[in-house]
This record gives C-alpha cells, sequence and structure tokens, in this order.
C-alpha cells in the first residue's frame, strides 16, 4: 500500500471519530451552534497536517504483529489502532493552537492560526482544552476493557506533562521580544528537543503500537525509548541545521530561526565555538527581523563550518543508532524494524 | 475544629505538593530557572481562594468515615485525603487561569490575573497545561495502588471535559464585546450553569471522597450526583442573584454582570417574562459599561418583580431538595449529611 493510500485509508477514520464526539454533545443536550463549534474545532485543527505521528502508530503496530500491509488488519483492528494514532494528532492540535497563540503565529498548514480566524480569538485556549479532553474521551470509549488501558492513560499523561515542560523552557528561554544569547547553551538546546518534540513525536506513537500489540514489557520499552529520544533529538538538529543550510527549493519554505530568535542547535553550536568578536557580533544580530542583521548571523556560521560540524555530528549519531539497533533484544516479541523504519525516514533527507 | 484551623491544616500540606512536583522536574535535570518559573505558577494560582472545593473533599470523607472530626485521621491518612482536595484546586486553577485570558479579566483574588503579571503574558496559556498535568501526577504518585485509581482518573477527565463544554457554550452565547439577548434562554442558563460550575464545585468534591471512601457503589453516586447538581444550580442561580440585588456591604463587591452581558438567571427570567416594549429595553442596555444603562435594566428587573420570583424559586427548590435529601438510601454506607451539609452552608447565604 502505498504512503498515499495509508494516508487516506487513516483520513477515513477521522470523521467517525468527529461522529462519535459529537454524539455525546447530543447526549447531553447541548445545543446546536456549540456543537457545530466544537465540529469545527476538531476539523480545522486535527487532519490538516502530515499525520506522521498518527501514521506511525499504525505502521510500527503493522509490523509488530508481523503483517505484511495494513490490508492484514480486520476493519475492527484497523480503526482501533487508528483511534490511538488519531489520539496523537489530537495531542498535538492540542499544543498547535495554543502554541501558535503563544508564538503570535499567522498561518499554520496553509491557513489562518485558528485564534486569528473570525470570532474566535481567545476562546482558542478552550478549544485547545477540549482537543486534549477529547483524546480521554476517545481511549475510554475504545480502550476501557483492555488491560493495557491504564497504561496508555498514564502515558498520554506523562508525555504531555514532559512537553509541557520542553515548551516552558523553551518559552522562557527564547522570548522572541527579548533576545538574551546568554541564557542560550547546548544543554538547554538538548532539553528542550527531547522534551518538547521527540518525547510525543517518536517515542509515543511507538509505545502506543507497543502496547496494543502487547509486546510492551519494561524492558522492550525502554529499548525503545532508548534509542526513539536520541533519533527525535537527531531529527530536530537536522531540523535547526536544514532550517539555516537548506536550500528553499529543497525544504519548501524560508527558513525563519535567526530572526524568530530560535535557540536552535545551530546558534548554540556557534556560541561555544565564536571567538569574542564573533560573539559580540551574534549578540547584537541574532532574533531580529532584519534581513542583513541574519545575514551576518549566517557568515559567522559559515565561517565557523558549523554545516561540516553537523555533517560530522550526523554521521556520528546515526552510526551510534544502528550499532544500538542492531543490538536491539527481539526475543520478547520487540522488532528493531521498527526503529529503523524511523532511522531510514530521516537520514539525508533534504525536507 | 474551626473553619479557619481546617483551612490551615489544608494549607500546610500544598507546600509538601509543591515540593513534590519541583522533584520531578529536578529528576529531568531541568534547568533551575524553569524550576523556579513552575514553582511561582502553582503557588500564584493554586492555594489563594476560599478552598471550599479542596475543604469538602475531606469534610465528606470525615462523615462517611463515621469520624467525628479531622482531628481522628492518621496523618497519612489526611495527606491523602488532603492530595485529592488539591486536585480539584489545581483543577480549578487551570480553569481560572485560562478564564480570566479569555475573558480579558484584570484581578483574580486580590492580585493581577497570572497572565497579567510581567513577563508572563501568553506563556500563562503553558502555565494553564502544566497546573491540570499536575493533577494526574499527583494521582498516580499517591493512588496508582488502590482499586479505585482508575474511577478517580476517569471522573477527573469527565468531569474537565463537562466543565469545558459548559465553558465553551458561555463564551459563545454571551461574548462580552457582542450583545445579543435572543441567543439567551433558561435552557442554555441551566446547561452552562450545571456544565460550568455544579460538576466540578459540588458533584466531583463528594465523588472524589465516595471512591477514597470505599462508598462508591454506582446507585449511591447516583444519588450524590441527583441531589448535587441541581444544588449546584440553585448556588449559582443564588449567585446570579445576589451579584444583582444583594447588598454591596453584605456580598463584598459590586455586582458586574449587567455591564459585562452575563448569561445569568435574572437577565433570562427577565426574557421570559418581558412585554416587547420592556425587551426593547433590555437589548439597547444590557451588557453595556455604562452605569445609566445597568439602572435602567435594574429597574425593568424591579418592576417584573424578580426578587419575588427568586425567592419563591428557591422556597421550592430547597423544599425539593430537602425531600430528596430525607430520602436518601444509606443502606451501603452513604449518608445523607454529606449532602445536608452543603444545603445548610447555601440555603439564604447573603454572601
Amino acid at each position: 500500500m502505498s504512503k498515499a493510500e495509508s494516508k487516506s485509508k487513516f483520513l477515513a477514520v477521522f470523521p467517525k471519530i468527529v461522529n462519535e464526539l459529537q454524539s455525546i454533545l447530543k447526549s447531553y443536550n447541548m445545543s446546536q451552534e456549540a456543537i457545530d463549534w466544537f465540529t469545527n474545532n476538531l476539523n480545522y485543527n486535527t487532519p490538516g497536517g502530515k499525520l506522521n505521528r498518527g501514521l506511525s502508530v499504525v505502521d510500527t503496530y503493522v509490523i509488530l504483529k508481523n503483517y505484511t500491509s495494513i490490508n492484514d488488519l480486520s476493519t475492527e483492528e484497523y480503526e482501533k489502532v487508528a483511534i490511538l494514532g488519531w489520539c496523537i494528532e489530537l495531542l498535538q492540535a492540542y499544543f498547535l493552537v495554543a502554541d501558535d497563540m503563544m508564538d503570535s503565529s499567522i498561518t499554520r498548514r496553509g491557513q489562518p492560526c485558528w485564534y486569528r480566524v473570525e470570532n474566535v480569538n481567545q476562546i482558542a485556549i478552550n478549544d485547545s482544552f477540549m482537543l486534549e479532553a477529547s483524546i480521554y474521551v476517545l481511549l475510554k470509549n475504545h480502550f476501557r476493557n483492555d488491560p493495557y488501558y491504564v497504561d496508555l492513560i498514564e502515558l498520554f499523561h506523562d508525555i504531555t506533562f514532559k512537553t509541557e515542560l520542553g515548551q516552558l523552557l523553551d518559552l522562557i528561554t527564547a522570548p522572541e521580544d527579548n533576545v538574551n544569547l546568554s541564557n542560550f547553551s547546548l544543554d538547554k538546546h538538548s532539553f528542550i528537543v527531547i522534551y518538547k518534540t521527540a518525547y510525543y513525536s517518536f517515542y509515543l506513537p511507538v509505545a502506543l503500537a507497543m502496547y496494543m500489540a502487547n509486546v510492551s514489557n519494561e524492558i522492550d520499552l525502554k529499548q525503545a525509548h532508548d534509542i526513539l529520544i536520541p533519533l527525535g533529538e537527531y531529527f530536530q538538529i537536522q531540523d535547526d541545521f536544514l532550517d539555516c543550510f537548506g536550500k528553499p527549493e529543497d525544504i519548501g519554505k524560508i527558513g525563519t530561526d535567526i530572526q524568530d530568535n530560535k535557540c536552535s542547535w545551530i546558534i548554540n553550536t556557534a556560541l561555544t565555538l565564536a571567538d569574542k568578536e564573533q560573539k559580540q557580533l551574534l549578540d547584537n544580530n541574532y532574533g531580529q527581523k532584519d534581513a542583513a542583521k541574519e545575514k551576518i548571523c549566517k557568515d559567522i556560521f559559515q565561517n565557523l563550518k558549523i554545516d561540516q560540524i553537523y555533517h560530522d555530528y550526523e554521521e556520528k549519531i546515526v552510526n551510534e543508532l544502528k550499532q544500538k539497533i542492531s543490538k536491539v533484544d527481539q526475543s520478547r516479541g520487540f522488532k528493531s524494524e521498527v526503529l529503523s523504519v524511523f532511522l531510514n525516514k530521516i537520514y539525508k533527507r533534504k525536507k
């Protein structure tokens, strides 16, 4: 099954989820306008992305169950695992609606951010809450009788909290309107990246699939964790690299991390290497909405050969990850293929 | 034990909770500034209120366990039930931080709203998320081995979702900047009041105590629910009444519901009774920051004898509740006293 086919199969489950959630509001005799509002909130904020996280749950489950393709799953089994996937997409929607407000972003996935839609404004805060709450409604409806029900709930709670911690450190380390590079460090970058992104984007989809496939011994969850977290960190460092060094025609956008005062791997690495004069220049020019100042920062990055440092890092981390993956203990049913699939999607990607 | 003593005993547990949550962040090697930020968030937003909800958990537990006073509980048992109480206070803090942003409020509990504190601003959204997440960290740390652990989690999830639904209907029915009384109705008022307030303020504290006291048969939870929800609705209607008809020297503040375009019981009742001319006057004068217009609305309320209607309603609902309470089946250990304590606190209160 092609990627596009998997995606459309996954997307076809979403309207059922919306229906299911609507029917709860109807059972409470909620007014139609409120039901319509909630429906809009769900449809506007949940599906429109790449759905990588949600699709990863399904893909991982297929591998762990030794199926040859998604088509081997019964309709019921497919919908159940897809619901877990949609729960991550709801979690992501919850974060993004709020992040866009906190970052004063303008657009998201090619449309205005939800809080900028007419009549929404600050109501978006409550809407984000409802996206999160929907996760637990779905888990209760579909997994309450499964022995791993509590594990799913605790996993979502734990990773939600971790993501919020990463977001907090990011917000107080690199506020867009108050540039202070002395707040930055590679340690903080690593914490932010792991907590804000790696947990929910890499570990969460695999752990969810592991529970449902009944391959969820603590040792196996730890094997997955100990590879997926550095893999997620690598992914984000690569993202930071592409934002600054990628070609716009490859990455499909023009990087804005320098002007946005992002606490990225690039600036953090540069700060460890820069001499006094370069540091002063970075202090004066990073994080400002000014193309000339951005260029000054980029030139320093070139002079410090940050691209070479990145490529060395990439070779090193990829070798380490491959080593670790080759040593995965598969005796309890866990499969290293789950992890190599992730690594292969990421290594040397250009966008 | 006096009310003040119970309150200070309850307050003494909070620093331990803060400590416990801090230690998790420390175990993640989070930076000190982020730990300090989170600590501030907890301390600024959680304790400063009347703590009625939190204290109700403890009081209900004492009654259900046949203790004569709080002093009969061991330190360990007291702290455990107090933690459940603090979980409601955290839920309330989560809602209030967000509500204040959505309502553009200025002060809360005698201090600036959190989002108006220097450097906080929109970060308050993520802070509200972390207040909610703390609930589940505490439940996991203290109740994971109890047979009712899942019940506690599901109860919090369910009531959080209900409160958000009530908040949504309130936000779209009565936006402060767009007065349209034709959106209003007593049905919507009832939904808003029950979902936004009664569930988490009245049913939740009792249900939590019932689980911990092991008096949690479904029939008993339903008995509690079926009295506490109308009781909570009565409480809020009384609140609406006091805002408009209470003496400032009694209620300790000057009511602002009319100027704030609140979808209150008063305006909704008035709209069912007003003739065409009165309706027109209300349309033109309700929900505006203008004392003369407020006076016009108040005069109509007087002419329609809303105060008399309220007093009739109060006598009727209180008699109904007393009747229901007298018929409570106590055979499985549930106690009607739990409910009469609530009713006695509310009936004919002036503030």
